[in-house]
């Protein structure tokens, strides 16, 4: 990074990334639904200075141990109205492209940067399971491969779309009665195999130029997709893989951009982490087995079924090693699975220990504020990564926590911000405005807007 | 109805219902994508104890003369955004059943209804145009009656949805553990015609029980679906259809209910109005003159075009009888074209005064306070109308002179409310709370919460 300094974001994962935060006592249990808790995260978040916060999704119940995804807000409504309680900070959500439309997906996210000046990203993803498509009228869902090129297609719709208008297009000139230049308007006549979209968009360019887009998926496929289209990617458990892991990972995708013709800091690596903050290393570890604990280990059975396409993993022993899967799991959460798979043999751990685990990633992030900056720092000094996206195990105290007590110590290393010096995403994360491919005349690639 | 008032809510148009409002002294020219402008009319229409707000909607570019639609803010994100600027006023926003999914309209009004605490209703169309098909890979539109099939589909499947989970079922204890009862949870296994839908739907019963469904077609098909599945239905332009034609379609509509199991007061009638105030005839007489002048021959021939499957009027001699168009216009604007045919024969006016007057609607409804609320409460104690959906030529004027000098006057008349007597919608309507399909013991049906 040019700056040498970190990106940071916060997942707002209603009431914790782990499966049972709702039993946590400062959790609300409704958080999901809980529009007060939204606030108070989105507030906490900017009084931190952090780039964005990022609301996740699904379209359909297909865990009934994870109460977060039973009865949960949408995330384009949700990012709209937390646009109205906050000023600066970034407002990242995802769609499903398997199951959207690019025409309407243009809108929602041009029309979210529009209301929020300049701090929409929308988070792309291709849906792994199988059950949106029972709610979607389609037979089957598409394979893995097949949603890939479908997302490919999907997102250069919809950045052509975003490209419809030149930047001074709309004069609106009262004396004359000139209210925009027909020149500058440009269907995109798109005809693919998966799309055909007329435009031009009915939104004119937005603050961001585009809004950002951030791309989840860490399959072959993925890293493509987010090398050739997406500014920011979000990936594996930071603090959980090390940083060797996390250096070739980064490599690779960072080895992939030049054959689109882009640069390195041209697309930011954003490794989810989940720490776990205690004024003394006792109390850190004191609190993570606390949160640990709110699991049944029926439950974290069943959770880890999740990744394995549903798997039924009450057959098995528990304190046997944990189970030969051959490929069980590889088409959908392949990067998760196979991590599983991997500290599974790599330290002959038992089932019991593997879906505890998993349910609840302890990793290298749990201690004082000091050691859990001084992890970061590792990873980010070692060119593992751009930054990180905060996945509270528990909200908001997930959030909270950090936000007081890890980035004051960031902060007086110079690792972050002290106070927003932009007003958009982009600018926050170093981004330029694109260039619009219809544009005239060269645009202004300044991100200071 | 019970309690003998209006309905009234507020059609907020971008710059204006007309296609020269932008050019309008006092009307902000980028106020179809300027949320300040949002604010100040969703302020002022709850100011005025309207009962909603009411946000358009296009999927396409369709006319190049009407400024509003080139570039304007998506509904759904900016009434979640107004939510937040607002804390009594329904929110009512367009979505077309044509180009969407049930399973994703019903996730964003049931968010919507949640983040407002039960503000939301959707605006149920299917898109008229044939352009709207080109950016959503379709070869061709749906021919009128199968739009409306589909519609009708989808509607019963998104309110199937709304009803998957029973009001009692999140139970969300700490103590015991117990987040939700699995009985109280209801697949729809949805298997029609056009969507296949399992759900259930991943949020839970909303605070409206369900978000309120407006309607906007006045065709047979468009009443028929009204009838069956609508809580309110947008029609014609009240003021420029005399009395006895609003009681005619009033009559037809309410007709239709009984057939359904339904009663007259569970369905509202809420025509279009266009009003211009002056503090005397004169003066608004001479602001209609304005308002009508901001437009150019060209354009309005154009705009009428818009109606008749873009024709163009400009081949035939403005200064002659109109032309006689045959079917045309039928197909997709059916009412409107009607009429606008039917006051060119009868009162056997010239092409210019026709289009003239289809850009700039005058009717009766142009002069006093007094005047204007005279001739609304002659529609509404004719029992021709429910209330009235305000479509200001020019906004945010249009709304501001009504709330600032009508709606003081039909207070005072008893005709309207002074006060908010409940939190949502529904409340405000005077409409039940829908029993949940699925309940297994008897809900309440207070609107009262």
């Amino acid at each position: 990074m040019a700056d040498k300094r970190m990106r940071l974001g916060a997942a707002l994962l209603a009431t914790g990334e782990q499966m049972a935060s709702w039993l946590y006592p400062s959790t609300p249990a409704d958080g999901a639904i809980n529009l007060e808790h939204y606030k108070q995260m989105v507030q906490k978040s900017e009084e931190g200075k952090l780039d964005f916060v990022f609301i996740a999704d699904g379209l359909f119940i297909n865990e009934v141990t994870m109460p977060q995804y039973l009865n949960r807000l949408e995330p384009v409504t949700t990012l709209s109205v937390l646009s109205a309680y906050s000023s600066k900070i970034g407002l990242v959500g995802t769609i499903s492209a398997t199951y959207s439309e690019p025409f309407t997906v243009a809108r929602q996210f041009a029309s979210l940067d529009i209301l929020s000046k300049g701090r929409a990203g929308w988070n792309l993803v291709t849906s792994a399971l199988d059950g949106a498509a029972l709610n979607y009228s389609r037979e089957q869902h598409p394979p893995h491969d097949k949603r890939y090129e479908l997302a490919d297609e999907h997102l250069s719709v919809v950045r052509g779309l975003w490209d419809s208008w030149e930047e001074d297009a709309f004069i609106r000139d009262k004396e004359s009665g000139v209210f925009f230049d027909p020149q500058k308007m440009h269907k995109l006549n798109h005809k693919g195999e998966h799309f055909s979209v007329q435009g031009p968009l009915n939104i004119g360019r937005t603050p961001q130029g585009q809004p950002v887009i951030f791309q989840a998926g860490s399959s072959d496929a993925g890293k493509e997709l987010a090398a050739k289209g997406a500014d920011a990617v979000f990936t594996g458990i930071g603090g959980v893989t090390t940083v060797e892991e996390s250096k070739r990972f980064y490599d690779d995708i960072k080895g992939r951009l030049a054959k689109y013709g882009r640069t390195p800091d041209e697309l930011l690596i954003l490794p989810g982490i989940s720490p776990v903050v205690g004024a003394t290393e006792e109390e850190a570890l004191a609190k993570y087995e606390k949160i640990a604990g709110l699991i049944s280990i029926e439950n974290a059975l069943r959770y880890m079924g999740r990744w394995f396409n549903h798997h039924d993993f009450s057959q098995y022993p528990l304190d046997e090693p944990f189970p030969e899967l051959g490929d069980l799991g590889s088409e959908n959460y392949k990067s998760v699975t196979d991590r599983i798979k991997k500290y599974a043999k790599d330290e002959g751990l038992t089932l019991r220990q593997v879906a505890l685990r998993n349910a609840t990633p302890k990793g290298t992030l749990v201690g004082t504020p000091v050691q859990i900056a001084d992890e970061l720092e590792r990873f980010f000094h070692a060119g593992a990564v751009d930054g990180f996206i905060l996945l509270g195990h528990v909200l908001p105290e997930g959030i909270s926590d950090f936000v007081d007590h890890v980035v004051p110590i960031l902060q007086a290393r110079g690792l972050f911000r002290t106070e927003y010096e932009h007003d958009t995403l982009r600018g926050h994360l170093g981004l330029k405005v694109p260039v619009n491919r219809n544009a005239t005349r060269v645009e202004s690639d300044s991100n200071l807007k």
